[in-house]
Protein backbone atom coordinates (compact mmCIF):
# COMPACT_ATOMS: atom_id res chain seq x y z
CA UNK A 1 0.00 0.00 0.00
CA UNK A 2 0.95 3.42 -0.54
CA UNK A 3 1.11 5.97 2.26
CA UNK A 4 1.35 9.77 1.72
CA UNK A 5 2.23 11.52 4.86
CA UNK A 6 1.62 15.12 4.99
CA UNK A 7 4.23 17.02 7.39
CA UNK A 8 8.04 16.21 7.46
CA UNK A 9 8.35 17.08 11.04
CA UNK A 10 9.52 14.17 13.65
CA UNK A 11 6.27 12.59 13.80
CA UNK A 12 6.25 12.77 9.82
CA UNK A 13 9.78 11.31 9.37
CA UNK A 14 9.32 8.61 12.47
CA UNK A 15 5.92 7.24 10.63
CA UNK A 16 7.45 7.11 7.59
CA UNK A 17 10.26 5.21 8.39
CA UNK A 18 8.57 3.08 10.41
CA UNK A 19 6.26 2.38 7.49
CA UNK A 20 9.04 2.13 5.44
CA UNK A 21 10.70 -0.44 7.01
CA UNK A 22 7.31 -2.27 7.06
CA UNK A 23 7.22 -2.55 3.66
CA UNK A 24 5.06 0.22 2.87
CA UNK A 25 5.84 2.35 -0.24
CA UNK A 26 5.75 5.95 1.48
CA UNK A 27 5.85 9.66 0.58
CA UNK A 28 6.84 12.15 2.86
CA UNK A 29 5.22 15.72 1.98
CA UNK A 30 6.71 19.17 2.46
CA UNK A 31 6.35 22.80 2.33
CA UNK A 32 10.32 22.42 1.10
CA UNK A 33 11.02 18.95 -0.16
CA UNK A 34 14.29 19.69 -1.16
CA UNK A 35 15.17 19.84 2.69
CA UNK A 36 14.63 16.97 2.82
CA UNK A 37 17.37 14.96 0.67
CA UNK A 38 20.29 13.84 3.32
CA UNK A 39 17.67 12.78 5.32
CA UNK A 40 15.80 10.38 3.35
CA UNK A 41 19.35 9.39 1.39
CA UNK A 42 20.24 7.98 4.61
CA UNK A 43 16.62 6.38 4.98
CA UNK A 44 17.13 4.75 1.71
CA UNK A 45 20.56 3.16 2.14
CA UNK A 46 19.42 -0.03 2.72
CA UNK A 47 15.91 0.53 2.00
CA UNK A 48 14.61 2.15 -0.94
CA UNK A 49 11.26 2.66 0.09
CA UNK A 50 10.87 6.37 1.28
CA UNK A 51 10.07 9.32 -1.39
CA UNK A 52 9.49 12.87 -0.68
CA UNK A 53 7.71 15.38 -2.91
CA UNK A 54 5.29 18.29 -2.11
CA UNK A 55 2.32 18.51 0.01
CA UNK A 56 0.18 17.54 -2.87
CA UNK A 57 2.54 15.13 -4.38
CA UNK A 58 2.88 13.09 -1.73
CA UNK A 59 -1.71 13.43 -1.55
CA UNK A 60 -2.10 12.08 -4.54
CA UNK A 61 0.80 9.38 -4.42
CA UNK A 62 -0.87 8.07 -0.97
CA UNK A 63 -3.99 5.13 -1.09
CA UNK A 64 -4.05 5.80 2.75
CA UNK A 65 -3.08 9.57 3.68
CA UNK A 66 -1.22 10.45 7.80
CA UNK A 67 -1.70 13.91 8.33
CA UNK A 68 1.17 15.33 10.98
CA UNK A 69 1.74 18.88 10.35
CA UNK A 70 1.61 20.96 14.01
CA UNK A 71 -2.17 21.90 14.72
CA UNK A 72 -2.01 25.93 13.80
CA UNK A 73 -1.09 24.75 10.43
CA UNK A 74 -3.00 21.98 9.41
CA UNK A 75 -5.64 23.16 7.43
CA UNK A 76 -2.96 25.82 5.02
CA UNK A 77 -1.39 22.54 4.66
CA UNK A 78 -4.12 20.06 3.66
CA UNK A 79 -5.42 23.40 1.32
CA UNK A 80 -1.67 22.73 -0.54
CA UNK A 81 -2.12 19.20 -0.33
CA UNK A 82 -5.31 19.58 -2.33
CA UNK A 83 -9.03 19.00 -1.66
CA UNK A 84 -9.22 16.10 -4.43
CA UNK A 85 -5.90 14.26 -3.40
CA UNK A 86 -7.73 13.59 -0.61
CA UNK A 87 -11.20 12.88 -1.43
CA UNK A 88 -12.26 9.25 -0.99
CA UNK A 89 -9.25 8.47 1.58
CA UNK A 90 -8.75 7.67 4.70
CA UNK A 91 -6.57 10.90 6.46
CA UNK A 92 -5.43 9.25 9.72
CA UNK A 93 -4.84 12.29 12.06
CA UNK A 94 -2.00 12.75 14.82
CA UNK A 95 -2.25 16.79 14.59
CA UNK A 96 -2.41 18.45 18.03
CA UNK A 97 -4.52 22.21 18.03
CA UNK A 98 -1.99 23.00 20.85
CA UNK A 99 -0.33 26.30 21.29
CA UNK A 100 2.64 27.95 23.87
CA UNK A 101 1.76 31.57 23.17
CA UNK A 102 0.80 31.87 27.08
CA UNK A 103 4.25 30.16 28.10
CA UNK A 104 2.20 27.13 28.76
CA UNK A 105 0.22 24.40 26.45
CA UNK A 106 -2.72 25.60 25.64
CA UNK A 107 -5.75 24.12 23.30
CA UNK A 108 -6.20 26.65 20.31
CA UNK A 109 -10.01 24.78 19.63
CA UNK A 110 -12.84 26.20 21.79
CA UNK A 111 -15.15 24.44 24.29
CA UNK A 112 -17.55 21.77 21.74
CA UNK A 113 -15.32 21.66 18.57
CA UNK A 114 -11.93 19.70 18.07
CA UNK A 115 -9.01 20.21 15.07
CA UNK A 116 -10.14 16.63 14.07
CA UNK A 117 -13.67 18.20 13.42
CA UNK A 118 -12.45 21.18 11.60
CA UNK A 119 -10.12 19.30 9.24
CA UNK A 120 -13.52 17.15 8.51
CA UNK A 121 -15.77 20.03 7.93
CA UNK A 122 -13.29 21.30 5.64
CA UNK A 123 -12.32 18.66 3.70
CA UNK A 124 -15.56 16.77 3.72
CA UNK A 125 -14.79 14.00 0.95
CA UNK A 126 -11.45 12.88 3.61
CA UNK A 127 -12.09 10.19 5.74
CA UNK A 128 -10.36 11.97 9.28
CA UNK A 129 -9.51 9.28 11.70
CA UNK A 130 -8.21 10.70 14.66
CA UNK A 131 -5.90 8.67 16.82
CA UNK A 132 -2.29 8.56 18.85
CA UNK A 133 -2.10 12.82 18.86
CA UNK A 134 -0.96 13.06 22.48
CA UNK A 135 1.63 10.02 21.85
CA UNK A 136 5.06 10.54 21.45
CA UNK A 137 6.45 9.70 17.60
CA UNK A 138 8.68 7.16 18.93
CA UNK A 139 6.07 5.17 20.71
CA UNK A 140 3.12 5.49 17.89
CA UNK A 141 5.96 3.33 15.82
CA UNK A 142 7.02 1.23 18.63
CA UNK A 143 3.96 0.61 21.29
CA UNK A 144 5.99 -2.11 23.08
CA UNK A 145 8.62 0.17 24.32
CA UNK A 146 6.31 1.37 26.95
CA UNK A 147 5.43 -1.20 29.27
CA UNK A 148 5.56 -3.99 27.26
CA UNK A 149 2.59 -2.79 25.08
CA UNK A 150 0.12 -2.39 27.72
CA UNK A 151 -1.45 0.78 27.25
CA UNK A 152 -4.12 2.02 24.72
CA UNK A 153 -4.97 3.85 21.64
CA UNK A 154 -8.19 5.90 21.50
CA UNK A 155 -9.51 6.12 17.68
CA UNK A 156 -12.57 8.31 16.37
CA UNK A 157 -13.65 9.14 12.53
CA UNK A 158 -17.03 9.35 11.08
CA UNK A 159 -16.31 6.31 8.55
CA UNK A 160 -16.34 2.74 10.02
CA UNK A 161 -14.62 0.93 7.33
CA UNK A 162 -11.96 3.94 7.42
CA UNK A 163 -11.47 3.52 11.26
CA UNK A 164 -11.00 -0.63 10.67
CA UNK A 165 -8.27 0.37 7.97
CA UNK A 166 -6.50 2.35 10.46
CA UNK A 167 -6.87 0.01 13.08
CA UNK A 168 -5.45 -2.89 10.71
CA UNK A 169 -2.32 -0.39 9.71
CA UNK A 170 -1.22 0.21 13.48
CA UNK A 171 -1.79 -3.40 14.30
CA UNK A 172 0.23 -4.85 11.78
CA UNK A 173 2.57 -2.16 11.27
CA UNK A 174 3.38 -0.99 14.77
CA UNK A 175 2.11 -3.95 16.62
CA UNK A 176 -1.03 -2.13 18.89
CA UNK A 177 -3.04 -4.50 20.94
CA UNK A 178 -5.72 -2.25 21.69
CA UNK A 179 -7.73 0.29 19.93
CA UNK A 180 -10.63 1.81 21.49
CA UNK A 181 -13.52 3.37 18.94
CA UNK A 182 -14.82 6.24 20.85
CA UNK A 183 -17.39 7.01 17.36
CA UNK A 184 -17.69 9.96 15.67
CA UNK A 185 -15.03 12.76 15.17
CA UNK A 186 -16.40 14.71 17.66
CA UNK A 187 -14.36 12.60 20.37
CA UNK A 188 -11.23 14.19 19.11
CA UNK A 189 -12.85 16.45 21.67
CA UNK A 190 -11.84 13.90 24.29
CA UNK A 191 -8.66 12.74 22.67
CA UNK A 192 -7.23 16.30 21.97
CA UNK A 193 -7.29 17.36 25.29
CA UNK A 194 -4.96 14.06 26.48
CA UNK A 195 -2.10 16.54 25.45
CA UNK A 196 -2.58 18.59 27.86
CA UNK A 197 -2.53 15.90 30.99
CA UNK A 198 0.41 13.62 28.50
CA UNK A 199 2.51 16.89 28.91
CA UNK A 200 1.88 17.49 32.57
CA UNK A 201 2.57 13.53 33.62
CA UNK A 202 5.57 13.55 31.07
CA UNK A 203 6.92 16.45 33.59
CA UNK A 204 6.70 14.74 36.55
CA UNK A 205 7.99 11.60 34.55
CA UNK A 206 10.88 13.25 33.49
CA UNK A 207 10.06 11.87 29.86
CA UNK A 208 7.46 11.42 27.52
CA UNK A 209 7.70 7.48 26.99
CA UNK A 210 4.40 6.86 28.18
CA UNK A 211 0.88 6.45 27.34
CA UNK A 212 -2.26 5.95 28.91
CA UNK A 213 -4.11 2.63 29.39
CA UNK A 214 -8.17 1.63 30.64
CA UNK A 215 -8.24 0.08 33.77
CA UNK A 216 -11.83 -1.17 34.34
CA UNK A 217 -13.55 -3.45 36.87
CA UNK A 218 -13.43 -7.43 35.58
CA UNK A 219 -16.84 -7.51 36.89
CA UNK A 220 -19.09 -4.36 36.86
CA UNK B 1 -10.61 14.72 61.42
CA UNK B 2 -13.81 15.93 60.56
CA UNK B 3 -14.58 16.55 57.55
CA UNK B 4 -17.16 19.06 55.73
CA UNK B 5 -18.62 18.04 52.44
CA UNK B 6 -20.59 20.23 50.37
CA UNK B 7 -22.81 18.74 48.01
CA UNK B 8 -24.84 15.81 48.89
CA UNK B 9 -25.56 14.11 45.76
CA UNK B 10 -24.26 10.52 44.76
CA UNK B 11 -20.48 11.71 45.07
CA UNK B 12 -20.78 13.50 48.86
CA UNK B 13 -23.38 10.80 49.91
CA UNK B 14 -20.72 8.01 48.56
CA UNK B 15 -17.57 9.75 50.12
CA UNK B 16 -19.60 10.74 53.20
CA UNK B 17 -20.21 7.15 53.68
CA UNK B 18 -16.91 5.47 53.27
CA UNK B 19 -15.22 7.93 55.10
CA UNK B 20 -17.29 7.83 58.23
CA UNK B 21 -17.00 3.74 58.08
CA UNK B 22 -12.96 5.00 58.37
CA UNK B 23 -13.64 6.62 61.29
CA UNK B 24 -13.69 10.32 59.97
CA UNK B 25 -16.55 12.60 61.53
CA UNK B 26 -18.27 13.77 58.35
CA UNK B 27 -21.26 16.35 58.15
CA UNK B 28 -23.15 16.63 54.53
CA UNK B 29 -24.43 19.79 53.72
CA UNK B 30 -27.34 20.53 51.63
CA UNK B 31 -29.63 22.74 50.46
CA UNK B 32 -32.02 20.97 51.83
CA UNK B 33 -31.05 18.96 54.42
CA UNK B 34 -34.27 17.50 55.54
CA UNK B 35 -34.44 15.67 53.07
CA UNK B 36 -31.59 13.70 53.94
CA UNK B 37 -32.76 12.29 57.24
CA UNK B 38 -33.86 8.56 55.93
CA UNK B 39 -30.46 8.04 54.40
CA UNK B 40 -28.49 9.49 57.31
CA UNK B 41 -30.51 7.26 59.98
CA UNK B 42 -30.41 4.29 57.79
CA UNK B 43 -26.00 5.18 57.09
CA UNK B 44 -25.90 5.71 61.09
CA UNK B 45 -27.52 2.55 62.44
CA UNK B 46 -24.53 0.82 62.97
CA UNK B 47 -21.96 4.00 62.90
CA UNK B 48 -23.22 7.14 63.84
CA UNK B 49 -21.13 9.79 62.57
CA UNK B 50 -22.52 11.39 59.92
CA UNK B 51 -24.27 14.50 60.46
CA UNK B 52 -25.89 16.90 57.85
CA UNK B 53 -26.96 20.53 57.57
CA UNK B 54 -27.04 23.21 55.53
CA UNK B 55 -23.91 24.00 53.17
CA UNK B 56 -22.84 26.52 55.90
CA UNK B 57 -22.98 24.30 58.96
CA UNK B 58 -20.94 21.19 56.66
CA UNK B 59 -18.22 24.14 55.81
CA UNK B 60 -18.27 25.55 59.77
CA UNK B 61 -17.99 21.87 60.75
CA UNK B 62 -15.14 20.59 58.73
CA UNK B 63 -11.45 21.05 59.34
CA UNK B 64 -11.02 19.80 56.00
CA UNK B 65 -13.83 20.23 53.10
CA UNK B 66 -14.56 18.07 49.75
CA UNK B 67 -16.80 19.84 47.01
CA UNK B 68 -19.32 17.68 45.59
CA UNK B 69 -21.50 19.71 43.69
CA UNK B 70 -22.26 19.73 40.19
CA UNK B 71 -20.22 21.89 38.41
CA UNK B 72 -23.19 25.09 37.18
CA UNK B 73 -24.00 25.31 41.05
CA UNK B 74 -20.16 25.24 42.48
CA UNK B 75 -19.51 28.72 43.20
CA UNK B 76 -22.87 29.67 44.11
CA UNK B 77 -23.52 26.39 46.53
CA UNK B 78 -19.19 27.65 47.86
CA UNK B 79 -20.90 31.26 47.97
CA UNK B 80 -23.50 29.53 50.47
CA UNK B 81 -20.89 27.97 52.45
CA UNK B 82 -19.62 30.95 53.36
CA UNK B 83 -15.96 32.48 52.23
CA UNK B 84 -14.68 32.03 55.77
CA UNK B 85 -15.83 28.73 56.11
CA UNK B 86 -13.47 28.17 53.60
CA UNK B 87 -10.65 30.15 54.80
CA UNK B 88 -7.64 28.26 54.95
CA UNK B 89 -8.49 25.14 54.72
CA UNK B 90 -8.06 22.68 52.25
CA UNK B 91 -11.30 21.81 49.53
CA UNK B 92 -10.66 18.60 47.76
CA UNK B 93 -12.90 19.48 44.34
CA UNK B 94 -14.55 16.98 42.45
CA UNK B 95 -16.73 18.64 40.64
CA UNK B 96 -16.78 18.92 36.91
CA UNK B 97 -17.42 21.77 34.22
CA UNK B 98 -19.75 19.70 32.01
CA UNK B 99 -23.09 20.27 30.32
CA UNK B 100 -25.36 18.32 27.86
CA UNK B 101 -27.24 21.22 26.90
CA UNK B 102 -25.96 20.48 23.54
CA UNK B 103 -27.22 16.54 23.59
CA UNK B 104 -23.74 15.49 24.47
CA UNK B 105 -21.40 15.93 27.21
CA UNK B 106 -19.27 18.94 26.96
CA UNK B 107 -17.64 21.23 29.33
CA UNK B 108 -18.87 24.55 29.91
CA UNK B 109 -14.90 25.93 30.55
CA UNK B 110 -13.51 28.00 28.15
CA UNK B 111 -10.34 26.61 26.87
CA UNK B 112 -7.57 27.84 29.08
CA UNK B 113 -9.22 27.99 32.13
CA UNK B 114 -10.82 25.36 34.96
CA UNK B 115 -13.61 25.56 36.90
CA UNK B 116 -10.89 24.37 39.84
CA UNK B 117 -9.20 27.49 38.90
CA UNK B 118 -12.60 29.42 38.97
CA UNK B 119 -13.44 27.93 42.26
CA UNK B 120 -9.58 28.94 43.48
CA UNK B 121 -9.65 32.32 42.28
CA UNK B 122 -13.62 32.82 43.73
CA UNK B 123 -12.09 31.54 47.20
CA UNK B 124 -8.19 32.80 48.00
CA UNK B 125 -8.22 31.89 51.08
CA UNK B 126 -9.12 28.06 50.39
CA UNK B 127 -6.54 25.61 49.38
CA UNK B 128 -8.32 24.06 46.84
CA UNK B 129 -6.76 20.25 45.19
CA UNK B 130 -8.56 19.24 42.33
CA UNK B 131 -8.54 14.97 42.18
CA UNK B 132 -10.83 12.18 40.95
CA UNK B 133 -12.86 14.75 38.60
CA UNK B 134 -13.73 12.04 36.23
CA UNK B 135 -14.07 9.12 38.20
CA UNK B 136 -17.07 7.00 39.15
CA UNK B 137 -18.11 7.41 43.13
CA UNK B 138 -17.89 4.07 43.22
CA UNK B 139 -14.14 3.78 42.84
CA UNK B 140 -13.25 7.09 44.06
CA UNK B 141 -13.95 5.22 47.51
CA UNK B 142 -12.59 1.80 46.55
CA UNK B 143 -10.57 2.01 43.72
CA UNK B 144 -9.66 -1.64 44.37
CA UNK B 145 -12.69 -2.57 43.02
CA UNK B 146 -11.03 -1.52 39.39
CA UNK B 147 -8.35 -3.66 38.27
CA UNK B 148 -7.10 -4.52 41.83
CA UNK B 149 -6.35 -0.42 42.04
CA UNK B 150 -3.39 -0.82 39.40
CA UNK B 151 -4.65 2.42 37.98
CA UNK B 152 -4.08 6.15 38.69
CA UNK B 153 -4.94 9.45 40.83
CA UNK B 154 -3.73 13.16 38.82
CA UNK B 155 -3.99 15.86 41.41
CA UNK B 156 -3.27 19.48 41.41
CA UNK B 157 -3.56 22.47 43.73
CA UNK B 158 -1.20 25.47 44.43
CA UNK B 159 -0.73 24.26 48.44
CA UNK B 160 1.92 21.65 48.43
CA UNK B 161 1.23 21.09 52.22
CA UNK B 162 -3.04 20.89 51.13
CA UNK B 163 -1.82 18.27 48.31
CA UNK B 164 -0.02 16.06 50.60
CA UNK B 165 -2.90 16.09 52.98
CA UNK B 166 -5.48 15.34 50.50
CA UNK B 167 -3.05 12.28 49.14
CA UNK B 168 -2.46 10.75 53.07
CA UNK B 169 -6.60 11.11 53.34
CA UNK B 170 -7.19 9.23 50.09
CA UNK B 171 -4.17 6.66 50.80
CA UNK B 172 -5.59 6.14 54.15
CA UNK B 173 -9.49 5.96 53.83
CA UNK B 174 -9.59 4.53 50.31
CA UNK B 175 -6.37 2.92 49.40
CA UNK B 176 -5.33 4.86 46.73
CA UNK B 177 -1.64 3.61 45.40
CA UNK B 178 -0.49 6.04 42.61
CA UNK B 179 -1.22 9.57 42.98
CA UNK B 180 0.28 12.28 40.40
CA UNK B 181 1.01 15.80 41.95
CA UNK B 182 0.41 17.71 38.24
CA UNK B 183 1.39 21.11 39.22
CA UNK B 184 -0.80 24.10 40.38
CA UNK B 185 -4.12 24.70 40.22
CA UNK B 186 -4.28 25.13 35.74
CA UNK B 187 -3.48 21.34 35.97
CA UNK B 188 -7.15 21.16 36.19
CA UNK B 189 -7.84 22.39 32.43
CA UNK B 190 -5.87 18.82 31.89
CA UNK B 191 -8.14 16.43 34.54
CA UNK B 192 -11.24 18.06 33.55
CA UNK B 193 -11.23 17.52 30.02
CA UNK B 194 -10.57 13.72 31.21
CA UNK B 195 -14.49 13.41 31.82
CA UNK B 196 -14.80 13.59 27.93
CA UNK B 197 -13.02 10.60 27.27
CA UNK B 198 -13.93 8.99 30.16
CA UNK B 199 -17.92 9.20 29.37
CA UNK B 200 -16.53 7.62 25.68
CA UNK B 201 -14.72 4.92 27.08
CA UNK B 202 -17.35 3.99 29.49
CA UNK B 203 -19.92 3.56 26.75
CA UNK B 204 -17.81 1.25 24.71
CA UNK B 205 -17.34 -0.64 27.83
CA UNK B 206 -20.84 -0.41 28.59
CA UNK B 207 -20.41 0.19 32.15
CA UNK B 208 -18.20 3.54 34.22
CA UNK B 209 -16.16 1.28 36.38
CA UNK B 210 -13.32 2.23 35.36
CA UNK B 211 -10.20 4.61 35.17
CA UNK B 212 -6.58 5.64 33.68
CA UNK B 213 -3.03 4.34 34.02
CA UNK B 214 0.06 6.11 33.33
CA UNK B 215 1.87 2.99 31.37
CA UNK B 216 5.49 4.10 30.97
CA UNK B 217 8.98 2.86 29.59
CA UNK B 218 11.22 1.42 32.38
CA UNK B 219 14.16 2.70 30.31
CA UNK B 220 13.18 5.62 28.49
Amino acid sequence: MNIGIIGAGNAGRTLGSALAKQGYSVMLGSRQPEKLAEWVQIENADNPSIFVGTFSEAAAFGELLIHAITGRKAIEALNLAGETNLDGKVLLDVSLPIDFTEGRMTLFTQTGESLGERIQSAFPGAKVVKVMNHIAAGVMVNPNRVADGDHDLFMCGNDAAAKQAVSTLLTQAFGWKRIYDLGDISAAQATEGLALLASRVASVLGHGMMNFKVSQSTSS
